[in-house]
């Protein structure tokens, strides 16, 4: 019996083992608050077929600080891949050491999101990706420079004649940013102990990750944080009980208002996805809270209305902990080399 | 015969193929003024035996902008290592986005160099490591809140202490030094058409590139740009006949002069190590000249006296792609992930 038979039986062996009926209760109270583990198979986002020589362009992209004006910002700068997938600041530094306006949310696992950004301005990763290397006090470039840049290299003309085939002018904005979307969607983190035991391993999880997981949906957590992404599917006023002070919601920032315009909108974000969310401090659009347990406090009372006291934040941590997944190996892009017409950087 | 005996008997065969009779003279050329390829040994740096978990804890190191204040800027931000190791700017970008005084030069083979940054003031790579770290224009950050930061997460305590066994105190400022040193040394790109040709392969170079080695031998460049590393061995005036323009010699700037105190060091740097050069323009310490077959003017001009045409500098440049080796593969680091005494950015 060849080794991978074997242990794939004694895999099947195992996930088939009668579960415990209290874990298997807990399971399924989860379900059916809609939290779902990380499927298998590749999402495929609308109007971009995935190929391997666009999620290789991809990867090359977001890691290319020259899609920036000044050359020193890229995708991964505040997305980094090492660090959660965003940069571990309040907000980011971009462009002349500006700040940006709010936290650099995670790319890991965005493509589970209903929408992109905090306020769902962008309908998928490839309207966002456009956004940030526009944004002034992010990457501060224009299409027309970035397509000038990446048409003066021509390891990028073939890599984009190869990644969209048939198109008579393949080098473009748009194409940049659904070759970026291509690498994104490969983003994902499969694995984590919460996706192990909802496909049926009990023993994936501690005892106070469990107790947290029951806490997290019999205290209505899952009413916000839910689907495959625990959060990112849906806009919440953020204060729906009770709004927290200025320094975790300024209110300078309306939120989804500015998509919208409906006054219904003021101070409506996109729900946090909590995958990774223990590597992905500090926490909040405003990047002020630095502690996960305090975060948790903080929704309890601003969303729930609920005092929840330090054992029980603790143990719904010790749940989010179980939401960190294996994280992509990715080898490090070598970038095709300028030319004479790549323009220079501007400061 | 097993696939890999087979495969060293034929590369014997060719490397012992007759060479023709030009190209094994010119190959003498070229040794006789100290020119050779790259060792296939890995370099033994003084005081720090190279371990698999120092260079694995050094590359996590490379790539933590928590080593610099704000959190943003890592090693790997001014020394790219998927664009020859450099950040192909003028002058380095840091923090709070002040300009550095100097061009950043290439990570890649600097084990070879004679001594480190433009004017030799860090013996070696460890050496080295400490000063961007610390400089107010670079990554500005104190060895203190280094050591503090690489303390308060357990797995950089764990990787510390298995990198440096036996010491009781393993979390240093000079012990990050030394993983970085241990990374870097791995930092090598063997293979460019110049070594294969040196090697034996009379078919690695073009004849155009053939002809450029013979005129940058001829032509007397290698008299400072020798070595392993075509370069980075020892110091000469900058504008040895002439000095060119303060644009590309800012008079501000007297190069070793700041090291040595000596008057006949004013204006004296380190010989450029010329391997992958292709890959990081702008040249010069003041990263003025775009083009690298303005760069060999310049040179022929300031260092030799001597006008070397638009023909010959283009042979010369043909030799110089000749030096682009072949860029190691490096898997980005998942990072350790911060604790609650971990410093804060200060920006």
């Amino acid at each position: 019996m060849k080794t991978s038979v074997l242990a794939l039986v004694i895999f099947a062996a195992i996930a088939s083992a009668p579960a415990s009926a209290d874990d298997q209760s807990l399971r399924e109270k989860a379900a059916s608050a809609g939290l779902k583990a990380l499927p298998t198979t590749m999402p495929q986002p609308a109007n971009n077929p995935i190929t391997p020589e666009k999620i290789t362009l991809g990867k090359m992209l977001f890691f290319d600080p020259r899609l920036s004006a000044s050359g020193l910002i890229s995708c991964n700068t505040c997305h980094n891949l090492g660090m959660g997938g965003d940069d571990n600041l309040p907000t980011s530094i971009g462009h002349g050491w500006q700040r940006g306006p709010r936290n650099a949310p995670t790319v890991f696992n965005a493509v589970f999101n209903v929408a992109q950004f905090w306020d769902g301005r962008a309908e998928d990763l490839k309207a966002q990706a456009k956004g940030p290397v526009q944004a002034g006090v992010e990457m501060a470039n224009q299409p027309e420079f970035v397509v000038e840049t990446l048409s003066s290299m021509p390891e990028y003309v073939e890599r984009f004649g190869e990644s969209f085939p048939g198109e008579a002018d393949p080098v473009t904005f748009d194409n940049m940013a659904k070759a970026i979307e291509a690498f994104e969607v490969t983003l994902v983190t499969p694995g984590a102990p919460f996706d192990r035991f909802m496909e049926g391993d009990d023993a994936a999880m501690t005892p106070e990750q469990k107790d947290g997981l029951g806490l997290f949906v019999d205290r209505g957590c899952t009413a916000c944080h839910t689907g495959v992404n625990v959060g990112g599917q849906s806009y919440f006023p953020f204060g729906l009980i009770k709004r927290p002070g200025a320094d975790i919601l300024p209110p300078n920032d309306k939120g989804r208002f500015k998509v919208t315009h409906s006054a219904s909108d003021e101070y409506v974000f996109r729900a946090a996805p909590l995958r990774n969310t223990a590597l992905t401090a500090p926490y909040f659009h405003s990047g002020q809270v630095w502690d996960l347990k305090q975060a948790v406090e903080v929704m309890g009372a601003a969303q729930l209305g609920a005092e929840i006291d330090e054992a029980e934040a603790g143990k719904i941590v010790a749940f989010l902990n179980s939401l960190t997944g294996e994280m992509p190996k990715v080898e490090y892009p070598i970038l095709p080399v300028e030319t004479a017409t790549t323009p220079k950087p501007r400061f």
